[in-house]
């Protein structure tokens, strides 16, 4: 039985303010640090700490080579972006797991989990998740665009606001345009629509427009884009940017309001 | 211009090591704590720092009453379980905004995100959210519940993981069974089940059964529910509680596995 582990932790969107302290503890704490490398390069270094970094999309191997580790008496964090929970680590190394070496089965194995964009991009604008909402990668790396499609309109239809991961990649960039003409079909123009870059890093933007403004080109790698539900509503102000929300009541406003 | 601010604020699931350093600093430099009791009562006692608790269901003039001690002056954390934004706080805050007083337009507000339950409990079983996922309250306090009934539909035909917060409450116990009959038309027996109950409190209890076996009625206000996809997997341990994820692609383990 080995002595080691491993923590699957999130570190958040970039911010240290919002990175938990069972992460922190757990970072400081780790003989072998493995991760993609712009994730662990956020970091500090430490003495007697190994790291081991890993291009973006190499996530399988990634997972072997920290449980291969942790199997070896080492204690290890694997770290994601975000929440390792909602498109990033955890699935993977969940995956290999069970298709990997029965005794990695064995081992200790705990989730920590993070804050992920799409809160920190909601936190930033007011409180556009305040209702059902639906999330959904565009990246159709691992499963069939007919399958997004069918997601996209079902979230539609249904009214849900929509959070979009991966929205853009440099082999697909049109997806996002095929997203966005869905979408366009199905929900008013004036829905409100935000595009929002690297929250928590030094170059974070967020543009606040709506389903007929918008260009969906804006969105790349590091986007995370939110569509409203036909109750979210933008709060304008004097002098510094909107707020966006969606009310907790579904039909908008109660119609009982004072 | 009021020289008082207000801060909406996730203060995680209940586990203090799941509270951002963003949320904790806010907390410890208020002048102003507001919130539902239990919550308040998580946050250490501090001399010359005002507390106003308040009963579960007052969100509209906990809103308000934040915003008006803001207006005076006061630096206001109004604190929220789990992640302000999702299904809490914040969208109740501007709620009021928008319908209250003009100048609390220019008030300065923000929004500190939190840890959500369902994070909290995802990452207790592995990454069942790992995948597209739909998130809705099957409260119908302030909806109709044939909107939840579309949107439960949506979400099981077009296979989507679901994370169900609000499932039970004394005055409306028949919800949930409504819910899980709807899913069982159109989701497989055999698809995982999450009762997670009171995630990162002392009485925390996380069970894993099958829709098939599900009981609904294990459900009460303090459970998070989360029902897998078609893709959504069981990893048995010997002597430990299963893992639970849902594979990156959406169609289960890759064709191609080695």
């Amino acid at each position: 039985m080995s002595k080691g582990n491993l923590r699957i932790v999130g570190i958040g969107p970039g911010d240290a303010a919002w990175m938990t302290p069972e992460a922190s503890a757990i970072v400081a704490q780790a003989s072998d640090l493995v991760g993609y490398a712009p994730y662990l390069a956020r970091l500090p270094e430490r003495a007697a700490q190994t790291r081991h970094a890993s291009d973006n999309r190499e996530e399988i191997s990634r997972a072997r080579e920290a449980l291969a580790l942790a199997a070896r008496d080492k204690q290890v964090a694997i770290v994601s972006g975000g929440d390792p929970g909602i498109f990033a680590m955890a699935a993977a190394v969940f995956e290999a797991i069970e298709t990997g070496e029965p005794h990695w089965r064995a081992l200790d194995i705990a989730v920590a989990p993070g804050i992920s964009a799409m809160q920190a991009a909601a936190a930033r604008l007011g409180a556009p998740l305040g209702h059902d909402f639906c999330v959904i990668s565009l990246s159709d790396n691992l499963k069939p665009w007919p399958l997004v499609e069918q997601r996209l309109i079902a979230a539609a239809e249904a009214d849900f606001v929509i959070a979009l991961y991966n929205p853009a990649s440099k082999a697909r960039p049109e997806r996002i345009h095929d997203a966005f003409a869905l979408l366009r079909a199905r929900k008013g123009g004036a829905t409100p629509v935000i595009f929002a870059h690297a929250v928590g890093r030094a170059e974070e933007k967020i543009e606040v427009t709506s389903l007929d403004a918008a260009d969906p080109s804006r969105a790349n790698m590091s986007t995370l884009v939110i569509i409203g539900s036909s109750a979210t509503r933008v709060i304008a102000r004097v002098g510094a940017p909107p707020f966006v929300y969606t009310p907790r009541s579904a039909s908008g406003l109660p119609s009982t309001w004072p």
